[in-house]
């Protein structure tokens, strides 16, 4: 996702550390203390402008929700979001989660969510896929015995590689659909802002829910 | 595959035991025996009326093909086109491959392609489905280690079920392809019948190629 630099952005996320992370490194180990109650822990990597993880948070009291997003705009535009709304459950993050483990002790997230991320398209990309197996070993390691991720994408391509990438890893698929918004899935699904403007043009959601062996 | 009764199916078969076999226990573990030359064996299940299997055999001399279809009247219709060629690399059989154990030996098969099958969409129907754990573990004892499987379908539960039961099973995948009409991997693509109709509606064909781990 790209947006204008807005100027707004860094002042905002400096006069709200109670609702926005910017030193990731340092609450390793410790996020269940920057939320209000002892619950299971769902990150979302590339929240975007957040209307997915607040949705979640909105919708699941009983579960505390971490959103990482490395933009500082779109990071800011999550956070004024997030602060229109009475949500204890409901930290965000404003970092790089490309070495996820930085961030978080093992086994400290009971799930993960990864929503319309950048699907690199060239070959020589597929190092920076956020499915690609070295991304996993991040995700394995951080996620709680049997954690699960859940991956959401329009495009095709991506999808293709995360189902052979998730796969050859060995880990094993809980569901799989290739038209989201027409299935029974879509029941309690929680759009980000991008989903609801593509799936308004009719082209299919695919999902994917798996989890580590 | 519906079709209707035609009587010269049965007379025709029984014509010509040199290329459509009947009682394929029997050649259980001597398939080789019944082609020219000894090479690696591909089999259908559910071969149609033949066209995919042909192709194939016409495409591949260096390959040994085996084509099963239960339906005698499809078999028959297959046996026909089969004889206006002259394939000693390709072999029929009119069977019931619900236990594909009766027809073949362990490892006696190379490759197995599952084409456009019965989706079976109700869920109570679902061990009918021929990629149900079931149908697996027949599969992964008849051929060799590390033996592949290609599938293609149409049908969007089909597909999904059955990425979700190959994954789980602990099948590798190779390849996963949502629209493979329009993907490089279409260049030696051989249709089935079914497959050159449908596609020409402009649906997506689904392909996905796994071996046993």
């Amino acid at each position: 996702m790209r947006v204008k630099h807005k100027k707004w952005a860094a002042p905002l996320i400096a006069a709200h550390p109670e609702k926005m992370v910017t030193n990731a490194e340092e609450v390793k180990g410790k996020w269940q203390e920057r939320f209000e109650k002892l619950q299971p822990i769902h990150l979302e990597v590339g929240m975007g402008k957040g209307q997915f993880i607040i949705g979640m948070a909105k919708a699941h009291p009983e579960v505390n929700f971490i959103g990482l997003e490395i933009q500082e705009t779109v990071a800011a535009i999550a956070l004024k979001k997030a602060l229109t709304e009475d949500l204890p459950n409901l930290q965000l993050v404003c970092g790089d989660g490309s070495d996820i483990t930085n961030y978080f002790e093992p086994h400290e997230i009971d799930r993960m969510y990864l929503n319309f991320s950048d699907p690199w398209p060239k070959k020589r990309h597929a190092k920076r896929r956020l499915t690609y197996h070295t991304f996993l070993d991040g995700y394995q390691t951080i996620l709680k015995e049997q954690g699960t991720i859940e991956l959401k994408t329009d495009n095709m391509g991506f999808f293709e590689f995360s189902l052979e990438s998730m796969n050859n890893y060995g880990m094993k698929f809980d569901g799989v659909w290739l038209d989201l918004h027409n299935s029974d899935e879509n029941e309690h699904n929680v759009e980000t802002e991008y989903e609801q403007k593509f799936a308004a043009k009719g082209q299919p959601i695919y999902k994917l829910t798996a989890h580590f062996a």
